[in-house]
């Protein structure tokens, strides 16, 4: 539960790059996230090119953490293999390898692809079947953000029905 | 790495439902999930009902499980509040609720909703803003499947361009 709560989208970056073989076995790990159907419509385009890295810094303003971040994975997904749930599946895959990065001590941003798709698409490569969903900037933590605000609890969890607020939720804490 | 890939679905489930206060602190952590902007997006409704329950369990096939689960939890997006990425977020807060339950004993299947979004508001009184994007079957384990199979690394991961297969990879391993 605290290795849960304990992750925070890190911006800043030192400067020694993760190995290649580290940043694999956080994907290794978020193979392993739930599917519908177990389809697995997941790819992952680990960029270690400097120019391919800073093109994808230049998609929209908050994507310049990648600028100075070692290495960088994009998310994609294959929608011909889950074209209800794509989003869903790609989504889950993704948190997968920011949780199984935080566990080796690698720091990572979720970087925000749905109003760029067609510029990463032509950056990358991508056909028209792949859509990416996340650029995740990855690298050894040089911060240590505190937690954004949260909805309280009580705010955000119904009963039964939709908007009926869970009844004594501050008895069953 | 471990915790990360021991969570399985669970479709079967022991007659003894879970308290309410457990559930609520695995909806806790859900909280820290990230999203877009920080704008938590999600709502959660548990579904301790029978009747409800029972409702929701046959919207589709696969949705059986929820038959007999002690309860379920429906995740929903208020889609003003995330217009552009409110899937990925609340994508992201199931997979946390779902870790979170797996780390205090409690079994869970995702159950598909993208196909029923029409009928799951009605039988939950959601208002048109608010997508379901996942109905959780959650109770202690009766079962413990084998993890279904996965894709190899090596189908799913590119270097620097989409379906460039990752250079050395089996060396890098």
């Amino acid at each position: 539960m605290e290795f849960l709560k304990s992750r925070r989208s890190i911006r800043k970056f030192k400067d020694q790059p993760p190995s290649l073989e580290k940043v694999l076995k956080a994907l290794d790990i978020a193979r392993f996230a739930p599917s519908a159907k177990n389809a697995q419509p997941w790819r992952f385009i680990v960029i270690t090119d400097p120019e391919v890295k800073s093109k994808l810094s230049r998609i929209h303003p908050a994507a310049k953490p990648l600028e100075r971040a070692p290495l960088a994975v994009v998310v994609a997904c294959n929608i011909d293999e889950s074209p209800v749930s794509y989003m869903l599946d790609c989504s889950a895959a993704t948190v997968y390898f920011l949780l199984a990065a935080h566990a080796l001590g690698l720091g990572t941003v979720w970087i925000q692809t749905m109003r760029n798709i067609e510029n990463i698409r032509e950056i990358l490569g991508m056909p028209a079947s792949a859509v990416p969903i996340a650029i995740l900037a990855v690298g050894y933590p040089d911060e240590s953000p505190e937690p954004p605000p949260r909805k309280p609890l009580e705010s955000i969890v119904y009963l039964n029905k939709y908007g009926e607020p869970a009844i004594k939720l501050h008895d069953a804490r």
